[in-house]
């Protein structure tokens, strides 16, 4: 996170941020102004978030930022414990690369907004490309994607595929949650099975598109 | 398609749709106002989209529609060749399910609009669930969906996780081909060789799935 550029009243910046990500989540990004945000967020100053941000990508950037942040200090502490990547077993290295999103929304607890948040903004044309770069294309990702698998056209096929289904289905759950409410504890048992269910997934998927190139060199 | 409701310049309905459909998928939903629609569909009265559609969810219910209908009759035809949904091979089951929008973006050629625009309206709060009940689960989807799978909780997830596959894999090419404008036999087989890469995953993430639920005993 960018510090706000003059001094403001403390967490005004923040306020903003949980507040912009919570009604993109519930509304859409097509239907909320920054106004309205700002409004939301009990500003008095209609310009309050231009303020704080430059406009409406800088501040979706940063709340991606904040996301980004949490879910890298799972994944750092989870690759720690496994050891080196090469040496993972498929479903381990997949583990890595799908479980610390699923800790973080459980750390966010039920309702929360970023699972839908990120499905929206990473098919919004303007932010799609920065989302997938900064957010979802991390070193300690592309270390975990590239460990064991030859480079090539399938490779990026691959870590495509598992992308969409992480982002997507975490999406997709977390409404599932918000509209249902169960407690913390179901809620995060619901979580865990989504999070067990994508490693199946992803490691079957890998595994079929792996012996259908039969060595990579099926196209582009 | 529901008629115009009034007389009406031959094919302005079907010009605002396919304005509509290219200004969403490029610029995003959230981009993009009605009355640009219809400036940008050469319409001079500034209540033209509306005049044709009562608002922006019915606009893009009825491209959702148009596309939906091309799909089922390549799906019905497909079907048709195999025979029964309980008879055939899980690939062919699934081949069913995927290429059917396969075939489509192939007749749409390059640049296509198609599968940005739903992957956006499958995000879309106000949107999501029509989309996903009158679009991506017709009575023939159905129908190959429950063909030799048990029900139960793990038969959903299979499908959602099929569902976001097919939707996000198929937008992604076609941004993929929109920048780089190949031949059309290229651009055609850039889409067959995601068609079986979709298949191969789908059935090898299906797979997976019912091992490790041994029998769909495996929770929501």
């Amino acid at each position: 996170m960018t510090p706000p550029r003059v001094a403001a009243p403390v967490g005004a910046r923040s306020l903003i941020m949980d507040t912009a990500e919570r009604l993109y989540a519930t509304r859409g990004l097509a239907a909320v102004s920054l106004r309205q945000i700002g409004e939301a967020a009990g500003q008095r100053n209609k310009s309050a978030v231009q303020y704080h941000f430059s406009g409406r990508d800088d501040l979706i950037k940063a709340i991606l930022a904040e996301h980004a942040e949490a879910i890298e200090r799972h994944r750092l502490a989870m690759t720690a414990r496994h050891g080196d990547p090469d040496r993972m077993s498929l479903p381990e290295r997949i583990g890595c690369i799908v479980l610390p999103r699923i800790e973080h929304h459980i750390d966010l607890g039920t309702p929360s907004w970023y699972g839908r948040f990120l499905a929206q903004v990473t098919v919004e044309p303007a932010l799609r490309e920065y989302a997938v770069r900064a957010h979802l294309d991390t070193p300690s990702l592309r270390r975990l994607y590239d460990a064991g698998a030859s480079p090539g056209p399938g490779a990026a096929r691959r870590k495509d595929m598992t992308r969409q289904l992480i982002v997507h289905m975490s999406a997709e759950l977390e409404m599932e949650l918000a509209r249902e409410q169960p407690d913390p504890e179901d809620a995060a048992a619901a979580w865990r099975r989504l999070g067990a269910d994508l490693v199946t997934a992803v490691s079957g998927l890998v595994g079929a598109l792996g012996e259908a190139a039969g060595g990579e060199g099926h196209g582009r």
